[in-house]
């Protein structure tokens, strides 16, 4: 299998972490998205709509959409589950998930930030700023849920890391990045720092990438 | 289990939809977004967050974000399953749906709409352009990826209704809403057509709910 991502991108950092976990081989292809190489070829071809991460199969197929890869490697590597047996934890695990995947990611990437400067003539100042509410406001609904769900143990379930915590880790580096104050959140703050003593979490930092700082 | 839900909302009929497909019976309970009782009592003892749909089951466990409610309404009740066997096409089918449930409905919201209206002093004719703007975008890959994947049959995965057919559907709903030109995605218009034939799923639409045009 062959992994195309791109080392700053929160949804490659994802994947890379659950990877980790499992403990997973893959060979690593960064695709520079600042350079327009999501556009050109050769990832076209592998690719056409020009997304990262895209996981390409030994038989030529390609999955794209990290919350379906990182289940599609759950489902099909050895190594510990990310999602635990009971359905009800099962579902509180994607829930989670989904608070970063769905209500809050989406609305700070890239092509969102670009289009708040561009479509409505703000500053990078200002996109941050953006950026920065609206991880605060997931993040608010976030520590609370993650709070009353975990009962203890130092991820977001507990004891053992599972799916959560492969979104919530690229998030806090994305709130670093755009300036969120995470004063409010003790519980996120520990959790990340709970998966970042993992050797292997910490080996899928964005910074130790191949193409790390190259825009 | 009861379902808390708001006719128009999206999330909240992907899940409906999900219900009429398994046959499953719940009780549903209108919660009024734009009159707030989302953030009121009784409805914040049920779920703090304030978030529909919410899925609350009998030993009063409460799960939010649809794509956890669909998985778990899934793999517990009977009835078809929504997601195939094979790990290559379970991909598939959450990878469509992530296309919707990630890159197109969350930068749709309503949230979003008012916040590009208020924060950047926009009209609501350029919020409905802002929305439309990304359904067009999002479903431009989204035909095309279809189309790649599901190689006949009047679904997204061929002969079957499956998970991304329940995320489909209300985001044509919102399309139309919106403004979006669906000239452009004739697979899409197909699929969205052969969905509200199966009568059950006509049930799910908007107009047919209970606080339909509340407001």
């Amino acid at each position: 299998m062959k992994l195309y991502g791109y080392w700053r991108s929160g949804t490659s950092y994802r994947v890379r972490i659950a990877l980790a976990l499992k403990g997973g081989q893959v060979e690593s292809v960064p695709v520079n998205l600042l350079e327009g190489e999501h556009r050109e070829e050769p990832f076209r071809a592998i690719n056409p709509q020009g997304l990262v991460p895209a996981l390409a199969l030994d038989d030529g197929t390609v999955l794209t959409q990290s919350p379906a890869i990182i289940e599609y490697l759950d489902e099909t590597l050895p190594g510990p589950k990310l999602l635990p047996e009971d359905p009800v934890r099962r579902a509180q695990a994607r829930q989670l998930a989904a608070v970063i995947g769905c209500d809050i990611h989406p609305i700070q990437n890239l092509r969102i930030l670009k289009a708040v400067q561009s479509r409505y003539d703000q500053s990078r100042e200002e996109a941050f700023a953006w950026a920065a509410h609206w991880i605060a406001v997931g993040f608010e609904a976030l520590e609370a849920e993650v709070s009353a769900i975990r009962g203890g143990g130092p991820f977001c379930l507990g004891d053992e890391p599972s799916v959560p915590d492969c979104y919530l880790v690229p998030q806090m580096y994305a709130a670093n990045r755009f300036g969120t104050d995470l004063t409010p959140f003790p519980t996120l703050r520990a959790i990340d720092e709970a998966m970042k003593e993992i050797p292997e979490v910490a080996a899928a930092h964005p910074d130790r990438q191949p193409d790390a700082n190259t825009a």
